[in-house]
């Protein structure tokens, strides 16, 4: 296991791992540009709303250095303009959640701007340190749930690749692992269009000696009938004060096909992950590029032409979520009154 | 629209499209080998249940030919043995009605070898009209359930390209889009791992103006909860006495997902698709090659020597299943009583 994304002390610049050369190669990126985070967030050279808040609070300290700004006003200017650039994905929460954060810190602290920088590049750290504690503590949590010898049904990549070093997702299965000896499997959904699923998740549970099998996303009735799962393990890129969870596209439909099944659904997130304002209504979905769908490895696999629907996410509503596992705890039978006690735990 | 499979009297060949080359380039297997026809089956250059029962009985016209028996007796002989080379995929029960059906004409038939191999050619052909004819009467009777404006969603194919013609599905929709004057829609499913919904549901939609939208596997929860979709409607490889539909994987996973959404869901297959026999507990799911989910277009999208589950086909329960629409009549909320009047209807 690796950190995902560091920030290097020496040079003041940021290392992340190349995910889209994941899992046949594995590069680093190392940049001092937010510009360059946000293209990396934006085309997912990183993903996973934990790894992009960290990515987003680093990027804005490093913004905060490139705006050799001489004045508190002037790098607050910059810095608001360099929340916009590294906002380039509507739906992840901790995008906002993590620009918003920085730029606060940089309005709060009294000195010279270049005092303040130094407290941005702190305070980006700690974004990313805090994420590795709370990740260890929803792994504990999680065991109030996940019972020696479970087998877990996953989708996407939570894993330690989606967060700083954990995982959601992946402290649940890692942490159980840990506590029972090794007696707990996976299964991993591909997760199309991308595939986080099959490149990202067997990769890395591959790498932890995790018994791990590969299904394709329609399997999901099958493996679930035959007994193969006692559980589903998703992470989220965000939950609403309701208990919808919103994560990657294929959520909704496992989680329909869980409930058929007398399955348990687990959605486990950090309590940062949870938005107290929105509405299941006014949620906006992503729509990404066609070509997502029609092109695998360089080349079609349909008509060129084709018309396609492709929302990246899809929101499961709490009916079908048995609990959300955060690192404050977790909640059982979501409703808005036990999402808000948790939140102010 | 051209036909599938075709047998060619001036030679005494058999002409398939290939579908693995399909949706990029259109071209053809001319073949007079049984044993090219049982590799075409084997690695599904030709597919599809009805397309399939096609292949086995030309493929048993041509061991005929190749036989060079000189009484019936070495001939029936020589056709048993082509008989069990043809049964390539066990889940097909069109591969062993059909090759039965050939065996039972030969014994059957009185005269010399060489009649009979003139038999064994027309009743081959005569297997390849049936499915045309009874194709056009499937798409006839789903109009009792499929109205003017209706979105279809779809899995795999079913169209044109699993059948000699006009497909099961394929009728269902083309039959509805003659009669409504165009006003019908389709949603297809990619179906991963082989992806027979991207490559050929889009591809012979498209090419016959049916407005047509490609999506994953996994968002199709997405796609019923937004009311996109009317109905599912899917093809059979196999459908029990008791109304259980065998059908690509994935399928279940969406009849599950349509239940939950009240969306009627409809399997439309030929009555040869049913099996009066099986009991669901003893059929037999194909599990087929791990590199059909590891490598696409030639590559690895997952760690190579990932562990993988692959089965073929799974098993829907009459509960989920709106009605079976079959050649002779369309059976609602399926029983083993309605399915049996049908059958013997």
């Amino acid at each position: 296991m690796y950190r995902t994304i560091e920030w290097l002390d020496d040079s003041n610049k940021v290392r992340l791992v190349d995910q889209l050369k994941l899992p046949l190669e594995t590069d680093w990126i190392v940049t001092d540009s937010h510009e360059r985070m946000a293209k990396a967030i934006k085309i997912m050279e990183i993903r996973g709303a934990p790894a992009i808040g960290a990515a987003a609070g680093m990027g804005m300290a490093l913004a905060a250095i490139e705006s050799k700004a001489i004045s508190k006003d002037e790098l607050i200017t910059f810095l608001e303009k360099a929340a916009a650039t590294l906002n380039t994905r509507p739906t992840a929460v901790n995008l906002t959640w993590a620009t918003a954060r920085m730029l606060g810190v940089a309005k709060a602290t009294e000195g010279t701007a270049e005092e303040i920088v130094k407290v941005l590049i702190e305070e980006g750290k700690e974004i990313a340190e805090e994420d590795v504690c709370m990740c260890r503590s929803l792994g504990e949590h999680a065991l109030e749930v996940i019972k020696p010898g479970y087998t877990i049904q996953t989708i996407c990549n939570a894993g330690s690749l989606a967060t700083v070093y954990w995982g959601t997702v992946g402290a649940v299965v890692r942490v159980a692992h840990e506590k029972y000896n090794g007696d707990i499997k996976v299964y991993a959904a591909e997760t199309r269009p991308r595939q986080q699923g099959a490149k990202l998740t067997v990769y890395e549970f591959m790498e932890d000696g995790i018994d791990t099998t590969l299904i394709t996303d329609g399997m999901i009735g099958t493996v679930f009938r035959e007994g193969r799962v006692d559980c589903c393990v998703v992470g989220a890129d965000r939950i609403l004060r309701t208990g919808h969870v919103i994560n990657k596209i294929g959520t909704y439909t496992m989680a329909i096909t869980a409930k058929y099944h007398n399955i348990p659904f687990y959605s486990v997130a950090p309590i940062s992950t949870v938005d107290m304002v929105t509405d299941p209504e006014d949620v906006v979905i992503e729509e990404r590029d066609p070509d997502e769908i029609r092109v695998i490895n360089g080349k079609p696999v349909t008509v060129p032409t084709a018309k396609v629907y492709n929302p990246a996410f899809d929101m499961t509503p709490p009916e079908l979520v048995t609990a959300i596992i955060t690192d404050k705890g977790v909640v059982k039978s979501p409703t808005e009154e036990k999402m808000r006690a948790m939140y102010d735990k």
